[in-house]
């Protein structure tokens, strides 16, 4: 238990979180303070090998991806991080320094977002891993959900869409053409790269979007895929324009087609962008939204009646349907 | 992703819990009641190769021990069990099936407990590990610390001691003298073997002892050193006497000696049981309430002025101190 022990001291130190929990960490649970709010609550795991390697991640940013995943989902629900809990799979070798630059990366984003550290467990693992559970609060029956849209709404998405996997392709050091185009442009490169490394959870946004958005999810897993889960939630079909979709330089540099690069904004995951939809009425007030965050926000499509994600301008004749992607 | 939703829908079928969370799963966070309470969190995981075998334990088995971990931990804070996340890595090979089994085995406990399954996450791992995170109510400042132990207050534990360590010596088949004098009582050796795979959160004691007991933990490190975290919380020393420590008759055939029989009493972890300090005066209350609850409540020791654990009558010189375990 001596090393255990250890790596939690190593890890809270280092991630040098405040304000503490009000009681705990230190007793069996953390005892939370009452909160006027609705409690929201999830969890997601970064495991060595599936979600990053040693070998092209730095552990600071693992630390930081590990959290943001689940902050950004908060942001998804219109919710502020609260409290997170960390269950730590650490592997033979992992050293008190390795525990000290996770804590690091985990606890710049924990203070920059307002989220304590409650409370945690350390185990022996075959891999690295790090799971995350936060807590966000969000007014009572106000949380953004997946199934509000409403045919006539607007799709709209934040930021710029496929830079992350983008990043990922230049990491692996196996990418396609776009990967192999991109290596001649470093400064674009790197930001592909970070936006892969250390995805930034949208909360400003989420939180301002609730009473905005019809229904909202974070783009985790791709444009298509997500917008599936909003449809399927909703029972409406979403119609996504592909020459709509905000991308970003390095993107342009990557896919000088423009419908290669629809497909890559797409169809790329790990993006920890906003998709949400409003009434048609709502523009105005996202395009302001959009200013005061200094954030772009992109009308993208548009909720009718009907089932599945229809994707235009993509050069694919085929329809991306809900069915088709289960 | 198809079959991550795949192992999801099986295991959440299987667990078969209800009553759900009011919304949730299937947004990105699950949404809870407010409650009137304070609200207790805590995370473990049980990871495949460190705690449990796929060889020896059943997985409807690993189910259960996943959540009863947890649970102890809000039994050992007084809380009322609500809800969980269950974050489940899953090696290659990981079948539909055995989803299902996890999730019996999760699933039963739950519904007995009253725990919600509100959410969680499916992820590749390279071996199979839960990670539970639990949330539970307790009545506003009411929560039961490791700190509130002072000089004067009696030391009690539920239940036996050292059954658990026992059942995983004889699982393990590498097990001392202790062990194989028990592989000859075929039925003592399963309930110690069952005491391993399926340990019984103390949830009903942990909730009675709100305002009766003055410090409480879970014994899952054993008894010495979870003593010692006691101690150290409250700044006190804890005067155990070995040979008052509670034993089933498992481990009486196990160590017919009583001094190797209270070290295997108190230095055996696993056993999930709370120990607890009270003031002399709650004895009177604690017995009834052993008598209530169809549970052994033993007083096993004393709280005095000092520091760390002082076990008697283990036939060893040494003093337990907390200085000494860390």
């Amino acid at each position: 238990m001596g090393p255990e022990f250890q790596l939690i001291d190593a890890f809270v130190a280092a991630a040098a979180v405040s304000p503490r929990a009000p009681r705990g960490p230190g007793d069996d649970a953390a005892v939370l303070p009452r909160r006027r709010g609705e409690i929201c609550v999830t969890v997601d795991a970064v495991v060595e090998g599936v979600h990053f390697r040693r070998a092209s991640s730095r552990l600071e940013d693992v630390g930081h991806k590990a959290l943001a995943v689940n902050l950004s989902d908060l942001a998804a629900m219109g919710a502020r991080p609260r409290w997170a809990l960390v269950a730590l799979g650490v592997p033979r070798g992992f050293r008190i320094a390795d525990a000290r630059r996770l804590g690091a990366g985990f606890g710049a984003l924990a203070r920059q977002s307002g989220t304590a550290l409650v409370g945690g467990n350390v185990t022996r693992a075959p891999g690295l891993a790090l799971t995350v559970t936060v807590g966000g609060e969000v007014a009572p029956g106000r949380a953004l959900r997946r199934s509000g849209a409403r045919p006539g709404d607007r799709v709209w998405a934040s930021g710029t869409l496929g830079d992350a996997r983008l990043g990922l392709s230049l990491l692996e050091r196996r990418g396609g053409p776009g990967a192999r185009r991109l290596r001649g442009v470093p400064r674009l490169a790197r930001m592909a790269i970070a936006r892969q490394r250390r995805p930034v959870p949208r909360l400003a946004l989420g939180a301002a979007l609730v009473g905005v958005a019809s229904a909202c999810i974070d783009l985790s897993d791709g444009l298509v895929q997500d917008a599936g889960h909003v449809a399927a939630a909703s029972g409406v079909a979403l119609d996504l324009d592909g020459g709509l979709l905000p991308v970003s330089r390095a993107l342009v540099a990557a896919y000088p087609d423009g419908r290669a690069r629809a497909r890559a904004a797409a169809s790329g995951g790990e993006d920890y962008e906003l998709l949400f939809t409003a009434p048609a009425g709502r523009e105005a007030a996202i395009r302001r939204l959009s200013g005061r965050l200094g954030l772009e926000l992109t009308r993208i499509g548009e909720v009718r009646r009907g089932r599945g994600v229809h994707l235009r301008g993509t050069g694919t004749a085929r329809v991306h349907g809900f069915d088709h992607l289960a």
